[in-house]
């Protein structure tokens, strides 16, 4: 038996990208004691805060507590890993020092087989998986433009929600997030996979396409719903079952969207990493070894890599 | 029954590309009556003739009969259509004052569907293509580089050769090309797709590579044979039987070609027209109304498509 989620609990979050900064601003503004271990851009987070552009608002929390290494910050209650899953050799010196005999530990990363890193180190029974559906970037250090809040489905990996899963979802809507627990992570991690790997794959492989000008294209609008088609069965071998009709919302919402570009295209462009193997990478796998043939996957994911070892990646910042 | 091929017969060359020069240049070189049609550059080839520089030697035909109107030469035994598959809608004028009762008209263009252009207008009876093994670019306007001569085979539109078919192969093998007339013209175009197709295909999509780039990626390499075997797949529903030794002999020879530069990529890279439809939408076209699923095909045809629909293409010159 663990003991209740506190009401008011001591928060680790890792990385200040636009998902640690959005949410990290949105749980500091709700008065929560929120840690946040900055890797660049610490002077400008410390100095300045946290500012977020939202459609309909802006938030600015002023007062920001950051820190250059976890051990400062020590033991949490919650750890939430927003850095890049490509970032994710770190951990192994980043969470241990965060980690209590109590802590839970949530990861916002996209794709498949981003729990087991973590699970590796603070051990699977705490590790939660959040699926952020959400378009933000992060356009300085401490300021992210967020196009739509969209909102954040979490679970606990490989098992189905706890008493603890409920109440951290709790927090969230506390704090302004939409958020629901659900049973099966890996079923919502497939599900996520339906809009990213077509739109954000296509989108690099096809010379920088935004939403609008791929859907408008019929042979790529076809190749994008081919691409569903193989994730949908994929998923459905591993008993998840995502129905025909959430295929076609994908394309509803997408043309909702505008020009949009997706986080993997502004990555890919701005010369950061791409998560080449928990988007594309893995998936392919996991539906070869069930015997799934997904040939269109496939492809996209050497195209992707491909472009990415083409592409003269300037010097990580420290 | 036909009359035999003339020894010395009267030949028209639709356009003066790096094919149309290379060919022609033999034809003149070894003193047969050649008249080339041309759209562009005409004072040049005028003023300096043709020059093909070799691996071994460089050929210099310093007079050259260059044409703006195919009235002005009028009919010929043998035309040679030379102009990009891309440009076929201006065969119905070029080709007809160049027709006499007996004229074969030998198209020396790429990929599937390229005779019947030929025959809607000439007839099909007369149509001749050509399969040419062969590297070569037009470097300006009469002059080419042909880093290796290579060979071709003939054979007639949708028959076994014939008679003239012979004559016209050992004309060929008189000016210095390897040149084999085969039954099964069709089945040789297939064959030639095996290497057009990902080569070609691959080097535009994937950021202009290389033939030796394309192999030393593993995702690529890998993706080559696998779209090697749709091609032979779709060619076997056909009744063209490709061996599976073929498809290895393709790796082998590109192994030995360095850092090639496929003639599709220079012709994406520079401006000029890619002939899509010939080398991936037709080969797509005739696989599916067989049966054959072919993914990664269709999709490399999508996605060049896109790459060619999103390049400003510079005027086209007249």
């Amino acid at each position: 038996m663990s003991t209740p989620f506190p009401a008011k609990p001591r928060i680790a979050i890792i990385g200040t990208g636009a998902l640690g900064c959005y949410y990290g601003a949105l749980l500091v503004k709700a008065g929560l004691d929120v840690h946040f271990l900055v890797r660049s851009g610490r002077a400008a987070v410390m100095a300045r805060g946290i500012r977020i552009k939202l459609p309909t608002e802006r938030i600015h929390v002023r007062k920001v507590q950051v820190y250059g290494s976890a051990a400062e910050i020590g033991p949490c209650d919650l750890v939430i890993v927003a850095i890049k899953a490509t970032a994710n050799a770190e951990l192994k010196n980043l969470l241990p020092p965060l980690l209590g005999p109590e802590t839970m530990v949530l990861t916002l990363q996209n794709g498949l087989g981003v729990e087991e890193p973590v699970a590796n180190i603070a051990g699977a029974h705490r590790v939660l998986g959040a699926i952020c559906y959400i378009g933000c970037t992060r356009t300085a250090p401490g300021v992210v433009h967020c196009s739509f809040p969209g909102l954040m489905t979490i679970g606990k990996f490989g098992k189905p929600a706890s008493e603890r899963t409920q109440a951290l979802a709790a927090l969230w809507r506390r704090v302004g997030v939409k958020c629901t627990a659900l049973d099966n992570l890996e079923a919502q991690r497939w599900h996520k996979l339906v809009w990213n790997v077509p739109f954000n794959g296509l989108a690099i492989i096809a010379g920088g396409l935004t939403t609008d000008l791929l859907l408008a294209d019929e042979g790529l609008r076809t190749l994008a719903r081919r691409l569903m088609e193989e994730i949908v069965e994929a998923a459905a071998k591993f008993g998840h079952d995502i129905p025909r009709s959430f295929v076609d919302l994908q394309f509803e919402r997408t043309a909702k969207m505008g020009a949009y570009r997706p986080s993997s295209l502004i990555d890919f462009e701005e010369g950061r990493e791409v998560e080449l193997e928990e988007i594309w990478g893995e998936p392919v796998r996991r539906a070869k070894a069930v015997g799934v043939s997904v040939a269109r996957l496939e492809m996209l994911y050497w195209l992707i890599k491909r472009m990415l070892a083409a592409r003269k990646l300037p010097k990580r910042k420290k």
